[in-house]
């Protein structure tokens, strides 16, 4: 199994805070310790930092780490292999093109027997099953719209999608193109909203606080998402399993079922 | 103008001398202080490091030059934006995928008045007239392909679209697909094949010098292509203007003439 961390927000932020503690799960807090990767979209253009080396001794992570990259939407990734060897190729997020659009795609959990049929519009390089996943998805879009439609057209197509690929088992995934970040939670995936009044929050992963509201102003909202909650002083929401969301600007804007049957734990 | 940098070899090599020279281009010793990038190859995977910040300044390019990632394709790009602002979306080099590999590209020059006509399988995202370009190439190599062809098909094909597109302009340009480095010189471009026995070289934009024997082994071979050479002390051959060359296991091994009516210099 992998991890995962989302960030969208109204105004470009960095990761900095949430990725130290994140990476400490690439080998030192937690097992996944099969590569890992970051990708930052800016303006329409994205930004991809993939290496098939443990977060937690990686020299490119203590890079991103100490250097601030601002961003209105970031997608990271931790990886425990289960199919597919350790490799580049293999390296999440991944990234293609549809629409004149770059779109980053992050998965954690595992299809079994999941051999979609692809008819060479959008190919996988690797050999896992998430990438795999992603390119269906792609596919399914490009066939579906021959341009970027409507906000809610987007959302129910892939939702339509998740629900015939979570078919296939666990299938937690985060997805954007650049203006929203598509959250699907099979299992497991939290998220946090913060904004004013902003508040001090410490790491679960490493001694580490900081005090948001230093160096944030009134106006800023930034939502992030993980697999487990970051912080240990901070109320983060359980994203019921089997639960597509969509957030933009730093807000939960869309949420839908897809999953039939599931019932939220009383 | 840009400035180009390429390595082709036939076992996993780093760029970091050639990239020390090269990268105080951007900036530096030259102009072109419009953002850089470089990708590297590492089996069927891809890194891309882009920054919209000149290279000779930029902390990025100061971690890739330090930190030996081995590759046997290579393309690196340092811009003076002529067309498209400076921005990431327009950050050379580009990424696509393409019969289940990724392809890079990278290009120098001018093209004026050049707007194809896009099917939506493979669209621009940025504004430049490169990026049409790569994107014209494989629009036509998707459609005439079904499936990656035979080595001598695809080098038609290249060369076919190259004489196309040369016909709007300047148009040097580096590619590749992890197996082989496409390089085209309209105007500038030139090469060096570095195998043993091996010497010593010395930067042009930086005073610093490699002895090649202690770094290698008897049968690597290493070719480097540049739009400029960036030693002063080897031998670089000069690409003549209006041709199409093929490098693999960093040797030239096809070439072709994309420009009717060319004379070679006597």
């Amino acid at each position: 199994m992998c991890e995962l961390l989302g960030m969208n927000c109204n105004v470009p932020t960095d990761i900095c805070f949430s990725f130290t503690g994140f990476r400490e799960r690439g080998g030192a807090t937690n097992v996944h310790a099969d590569g890992w990767g970051i990708a930052f979209f800016e303006g329409q253009g994205a930004r991809l930092f993939l290496d098939p080396t443990p977060s937690a001794q990686s020299p490119l992570a203590e890079w991103v780490k100490a250097y601030p990259i601002h961003s209105t939407n970031v997608i990271a990734h931790i990886r425990k292999a289960t199919k597919g060897a350790v490799g580049l190729e293999n390296t999440h997020p991944f990234c293609r093109e549809l629409w004149g659009r770059y779109w980053i795609f992050a998965h954690n959990g595992d299809l079994k027997n999941f051999y979609p049929t692809f008819n060479g519009s959008v190919l996988p390089v690797g050999k896992t099953d998430s990438e795999r996943a992603f390119c269906l998805i792609l596919q399914t879009l490009r066939a579906r719209f021959h341009k970027a439609p409507s906000e809610e057209a987007l959302f129910e197509s892939i939702c339509q999608i998740t629900l015939e690929i979570a078919e296939f088992g666990e299938c937690n995934f985060l997805l954007s193109q650049g203006d929203s970040l598509f959250a699907h939670a099979s299992t497991r995936l939290s998220y946090i909203v913060r904004q004013a009044p902003f508040q001090t929050a410490h790491l679960k992963d490493q001694d580490l606080s900081v005090d948001f509201q230093k160096v944030t102003s009134d106006t800023d909202r930034v939502a992030i998402v993980a697999t487990l909650p970051l912080t240990d002083d901070e109320i983060w929401n359980e994203i019921p399993a089997g639960t597509l969301c969509e957030f933009k600007d730093g807000a939960l804007i869309r949420q839908a079922q897809t999953k039939v049957g599931v019932r939220a734990t009383p």
